[in-house]
């Protein structure tokens, strides 16, 4: 019996590639560290249905690409998003390819002690680009993971629906914590990537830090409000966001008071909230995250 | 500046539940062990914006009622999918909830020794269940992760498109391995679900024993269309499978002949392939795999 | 100011070489797949004080040896403890070098639908081995690691002593879960390795399952006890074992009744239990398990 | 038959501990985060021979006291190194006990947008502290982990033994470098526990950016002595350093010239570079970074 191929989409992952910057010989050097994943879609039935490969560009060549284009791309090489702009726009050129997609993860790095070649990795987040390309045009969904902030206090949650199931003492006072992930997309490509991230970033941690917060749901969009205000390109902002628990430990058998000193940082479950603020009603970026395969 | 509220989900993600079944004082103890993770969407627009948590079902009742319906649901607690539909049709009857979306990771256990309570954990695999459900209706998505398959010989890949980054060298005798992603689409819930999923674990493992590879594209249209055969219920099959490269080590220096005997076992970069099989051209299941949040 | 070198080893790290016989045209492949890590301790003080590498055995030539060996080794390269042997004898010729390790984590994979070159990864435990070599001889430590195990009754803990801190209930009847570190010392070398394993790896099982526990300390012992009785080249066994707590639910709030049916199963913290039972008391293979570095 | 009881310790595992200092109406909250695990070793004979566990203190108190001894050991849990002596100190007082250690992960935190209570997770290194103690004295190991540092030139590597299995080429300028894991022996316990481990932190990452390196064991003794050199109380400082290679990439296949600009990052396999360096040739802290169980 004969099936139907549905969406498929292929091509080479993680390629990580650093790319040092060095041809200035009275200028420090400098370097991006990206991990890049290149994926493809379009004239690729035969390749799975009968095993001819006439159309398959190897995903052996889409890594040669990405280091090649690492030197080839020039100054578009210095931020993600140019740089997957750049690889977007080769592979499109490829006869049957019909839709790209190009994810980067960029590692940030500072410089050590002042001296013009020595680093030291900064691990306080990892900066994401997602780069979609077809007929359809080109988007650009900037983003960041892994960035781990924490309020000790201004944080309440009370007054919520109530259930067969509801034991949760509501509380005025706790700890709230989240590893951010968010991603926001772009209106066009005319953008200074790297300064509209330094603004992005600093909105997120500053209105954690200012905003008196009711509950996770109501920080997100207290912090894709802020993004939406600092940075212009930005359509919409989408957050992924756990709610790191932190208990207060009941020390009360031990005759130790614990005014909301001594938690517990507990691993799961979790609270996971999720959320997208727009600028406008209008706004559908839907496809610029994942143009195919839906997970 | 006043934003708009987009897409928003929530809810408890990795409630580890054990459930024993040990009722039956003649029987040998069962077990099932399951990591839940439950995601609401509805009216929820005050909790963003004006942190008021009325309509808000806490994160923690969640929790609570998966522990509980460990127990109160009865035999179907037995299999993830019935479980989970369980759990969906439970969180729908909450007024303010329009959407719900459970996810099952089940880990399979060994019964050890003939022992009637001891086991052993069987790390092949993780069954994996994502039940949606809405006004709309119900859908059930089952699927696995983490299988490691390899064939030894039986791969061949050349013949492929030459651009100007192409170096691979054609091959008519590979190792082919990959980590087995696949989730699939069922048509209705009346399913014997324990054994259906058998019946796809065996699809899978078995044609990609047996198929003869011209690339992992090909196999993956192999094992899909042996999916749909073996499977009534399944409407379409997705995978999302890392070409887990093995590259044969060159021992010339050495004076050493290698005839596909030794090989490296690349980490990274991979090829990543990914493709949908399904039954009929007018299948459309892609709002079962993620009904919201585009990652 | 000058300082002192005191113990130093190097070497090249997780080697993944996957070797495949297929040198018999009649009979089904076979394949091993071992990550090896060699680690060199000798005369290597000009290469840390003043960066001569005129001693130093590169790293990358380590990483050569290790795939050529597997070739090269022979039938020897069929169970992990004598490809070790294999390579220490060959690092102790190279004539600066005096303290050798090599550290073998070997996958074990099954033969998939009685196909003679298809195998699915087998992800119930890692395989491991360390060899140890120097002038004073060849030490053997067979070991496995992620091997987990569970037991739904005959597991009691009660009695126990009570400090201030105490609040813990007793119990009698409650899972008992744990994954199984073992490492296993042998007096020599001629020991039929395969054979040997799977008399341990049975003995583990089999105790765990069969013994009636009073503490995961006395599971340990029973474990160790049943290691020793039925592997005669072993002289003692060491245990690393995580207490995988499962906490019954309390379900009372909704009115549910949980007779040790639904636990949660929890993260951290986790109780670790680590002990070594030997032969007699005068065994001590502590230099077998790691020669110099304490961590 | 009847085995014998080796070495054998046990204790509560990654008790996830943060502790608010919030007393102080008037000053800007500030908070530790550690992960404390609690190793106990002493007369636990009966507690697995015979099941009988009269002596044991449940790990279930071991979590209880580091909780409570969060509050209650007041400034002493400012630091790790003071808070692991502060527990060390009480499970001595338990009669059975004759041996502890206590293992702490301190995560760092920064103060985030000058606001008084928020903060932003320091990904850079995880600070590590071990207290063993014992009749014969209580001694500190301090540490860090996952420091990442890479310099892109100022470093080279030839004039290697040469053996059979060498086909590195030399090279005169690479980029070096590696994940620090390092521990750190103090002479006494009378140390500012703080200061200390910020004048190591600024050693080991200012000896890195400043030495010329002759190879990764080269740079290991520099930046072990700029170690001894910056803290008076350092007796012995052990590194195990994985070289993380980056491998220039050859773009000649496609006309691209590449000065050691566009490198592969590879993750396997690695070298792995281990060494002591120590104030005077009699010190041997070795039973200070694990009192036991050898791995």
């Amino acid at each position: 019996m004969s099936y139907v191929l549905g969406h498929n989409q292929y091509g080479k992952a993680e390629v990580h590639v650093v790319r040092v910057f060095r041809d200035n010989p009275d200028a420090p050097h400098d370097l991006v560290d990206y991990n890049v994943s290149v994926s493809l879609s379009g004239d690729f039935t035969d390749a799975h249905k009968t095993g001819d490969q006439a159309n398959v560009l190897t995903t052996d060549a889409c890594k040669n690409t990405v280091n090649s284009y690492a030197k080839e791309a020039g100054e578009a090489v210095r931020e993600p998003e140019s740089f997957g702009l750049a690889l977007a726009e080769h592979f499109l050129e490829v006869p049957q390819v019909s839709g790209v997609r190009i994810n980067i993860e960029a590692f940030p790095w500072a410089r050590s002690h002042d001296n013009p070649h020595a680093f030291v990795k900064n691990g306080d987040y990892v900066r994401t680009v997602t780069v979609t390309g077809s007929d359809a045009g080109t988007s650009v969904v900037s983003g960041l993971k892994e960035l781990t902030v924490l309020k000790t206090t201004d944080s309440e949650f009370h007054g919520f629906y109530q259930d067969k199931y509801t034991t949760l003492q509501p509380t005025d006072d706790r700890i709230m914590a989240t590893a951010v992930t968010a991603q926001w997309a772009h209106e066009g490509t005319d953008v200074e990537w790297g300064k509209s991230f330094d603004q992005v970033l600093d909105a997120i941690t500053g209105s954690f830090a200012a905003a008196y917060s009711y509950a996770l749901q109501h920080t997100l969009f207290d912090m894709g409000s802020a993004v939406l205000d600092a940075a212009p390109s930005v359509a919409e902002v989408r957050f992924s966001c756990p709610n790191k628990h932190h208990f207060v430990v009941d020390l009360s058998p031990f005759g130790v008071e614990n005014n909301c000193e001594v938690h517990y940082a507990a691993d799961r479950p979790y609270g996971l909230i999720e959320a997208t603020v727009k600028r406008t009603e209008d706004v559908d970026k839907t496809s610029a995250y994942d143009p195919g395969q839906a997970w």
